[in-house]
């Protein structure tokens, strides 16, 4: 028998999502979620038996929005070096809370690291994705001859995630905007620049249908 | 007049940064220092008035201790590009222990960000430092022909930075070696290595002189 459920459940996620990516896991007490939430402590426990629980959910929903977003991104463009390209600068170019904010993920691997392996396999796992990601969009920009020579899709793949880490954890100390895009750069070196770079139809058909 | 002081201070700092490092600020309570060092609450709070100063002078500590040996090994080879090299792949090969635990700076910055300005600040400079330490090294391997043509050694200084940062966050959720060092050998790959390296007499004075 279903239970009954007196409040939007995909606005709790949400609301949970943006406490824990804010306060972290420790500095989130079930009382700020419920002041957050608005939903009542014993509701909230009806659903989740411990603050744990809700994180892991919390963690989820960013993997769907957020990470989701990510790889939407980084399909926008036809071009795939351009579609890379300007996903990294967009980084460092993102507006200053959501830089000074970084990343759920990234806090949580250094905020509880292997101390909660679920927790950490669903990180594990988001990262492989992206990356996995990025690596297609990088043998297809190989394979169209953006990327110089010698250089292996995987290889460029994992250093821009490493690198996604690197700026998310820099970004929370307030490192300038500049040196965060230089660092980007320097990353990119081995993607040649489009002449030029449109969102076609066809990239926005493909975002939505990854959407 | 000078406090009279029952215990060895460095030792104390020692296991406070210690302490810090694998448990994070906000999950060490000042009893667990208390337990860790040895020292009675009474003590502890004749020199630091509150947990957070005691964290600051861990984090003072790790620069000494930590960041100190890493601009040491920066310089122990004689030729820049192998330093370089070495020092990162280092990194991936560190013992599990250690790479589990991550970096403090990296954590600390991930845990509280610009909450705490000061804090921000130390690791921003101990950032900058290291950042610079690399870009010197790098501009010796460029005039010696080590580096890739078009590479600036302040732009790959910088990308270094942010994938020690990503490599840091990595390690911590487990992330396996073999990624790590991909990862590393991707950003390194603008550095040609060197026919031979030795760990030289100058080398290591050089070395023993920055320690």
């Amino acid at each position: 028998m279903p239970r009954s459920r007196e409040f939007d459940e995909g606005a709790l996620l949400e609301d949970a999502m943006e406490t824990f990516w804010r306060q972290g896991f420790d500095r989130t007490s079930v009382e700020n979620l419920v002041e957050r939430t608005g939903v009542h402590r014993a509701s909230l426990y009806s659903i989740y038996p411990d603050k744990r629980a809700l994180f892991v959910a919390g963690i989820k929903r960013y993997l769907d929005v957020v990470v989701g977003d990510n790889l939407r991104r980084l399909n926008e463009y036809d071009s795939p070096g351009e579609a890379v390209r300007r996903f990294f600068l967009g980084l460092a170019d993102a507006p200053i809370e959501r830089l000074r904010r970084g990343c759920l993920l990234t806090n949580t691997a250094t905020e509880i690291g292997l101390e909660d392996p679920e927790v950490a396999a669903l990180i594990r796992s988001a990262f492989a994705r992206m990356e996995r990601a990025l690596s297609e969009r990088l043998a297809e920009a190989r394979d169209l001859g953006q990327l110089a020579a010698g250089v292996q899709p995987r290889v460029l793949a994992r250093l821009l995630m490493t690198v996604l880490q690197g700026i998310r954890v820099m970004s929370r100390v307030g490192v300038e905007r500049k040196l965060l895009r230089e660092a980007v750069n320097g990353a990119l070196s081995a993607i040649r620049p489009a002449a030029s770079a449109r969102r076609t139809a066809a990239g926005r058909r493909r975002a939505k249908h990854l959407a």
